[in-house]
């Protein structure tokens, strides 16, 4: 019932679809930068506990790792240029903020700015890191949440083989969409 | 254009829709066990690594840290019932593998067996823990791929409040379900 295939064949089947998220956080200079993130998960319930998967050569890595903060952020649907933006972009010489648009707004417990654009944010405090091959987990304890007044859009995701999506963008190997409704 | 809320009312969001896996272990007297999953993330291109994360209390907790193995299954629409059990009941005292109708296949490079049934296995070596809060990330170096002769199913999720899914199964707070394909 199995065949025995190469990882990255049988790695297929597990990446699609995701959740695709932004992780924000603020340098010395005060500048915000958000990064696009397919690889996170919940990892705590009590505390409330997100980790996510950054590599070292990334801006945002070393950001996190010496402030400690970030900010996780959950777009809709129509934030995909945005998101693709920050994902195929470094911040390192740019503000990505003002280049994809996006609105920050003062977070209540850590210096990273929220997405005044996005479905929520959360506000995250670094309470663990582990080495991980070529990334690095940050586990990071939710101590505020914010979500958008209009909660009336769908939320972007990474899409799958599967073809109940409504297509939103597709740049290199990233595609994006929504998981259609009933009604269209 | 964001208002403060609750970290459980932001976190509503953030969860749904998630893939739902299993992680299979077998313990020091052969027995196989199988735990649902929604907490787990990619977090190495190279070597390919996954990461889950699993609460202390739970059986395949220690068998997991003990053994340094485990696999990831990747599950079908058609394995809905079977990863219900497998997230509703311990393996402490049952033989999930047997309650719940899973073929326990040999995989190439670790202990614990593939799935017969799912999607997609991927044989793991843990290379790291992390403690978060109220649960442990184990994060696994993927040695062995494997998937189905029949990859002619959709993926099982658990879905979120978008209409566009064919609604699978409910029991507590878990809901399945499977993105709907174009002509249905």
């Amino acid at each position: 019932m199995q065949k025995s295939v190469s990882v990255s064949e049988a790695n297929k089947i597990w990446q699609r679809p995701q959740r695709i998220v932004l992780a924000v956080c603020i340098d010395a200079q005060n500048k915000p930068n958000a990064i696009a993130l397919g690889w996170k998960m919940t990892t705590s319930h009590q505390p409330p506990m997100v980790a996510i998967s950054i590599a070292p050569q990334r801006y945002s890595h070393d950001v996190i790792h010496e402030t400690g903060e970030f900010v996780l952020s959950i777009p809709g649907e129509d934030m995909a240029e945005a998101v693709m933006f920050c994902g195929t972009r470094s911040g390192r010489n740019i503000d990505k903020f003002q280049e994809a648009g996006l609105t920050a707004l003062p977070a209540k417990e850590v210096k990273a700015p929220l997405v005044g654009e996005a479905l929520a944010n959360l506000e995250c405090k670094v309470r663990g890191e582990l080495k991980t091959g070529d990334h690095t987990i940050f586990a990071g304890e939710i101590v505020a949440g914010h979500v958008a007044e209009n909660l009336d859009r769908r939320l972007l995701l990474c899409t799958g083989p599967e073809t109940g999506y409504d297509h939103i963008l597709s740049q290199g190997a990233y595609r994006f969409g929504a998981v259609r409704n009933d009604h269209e």
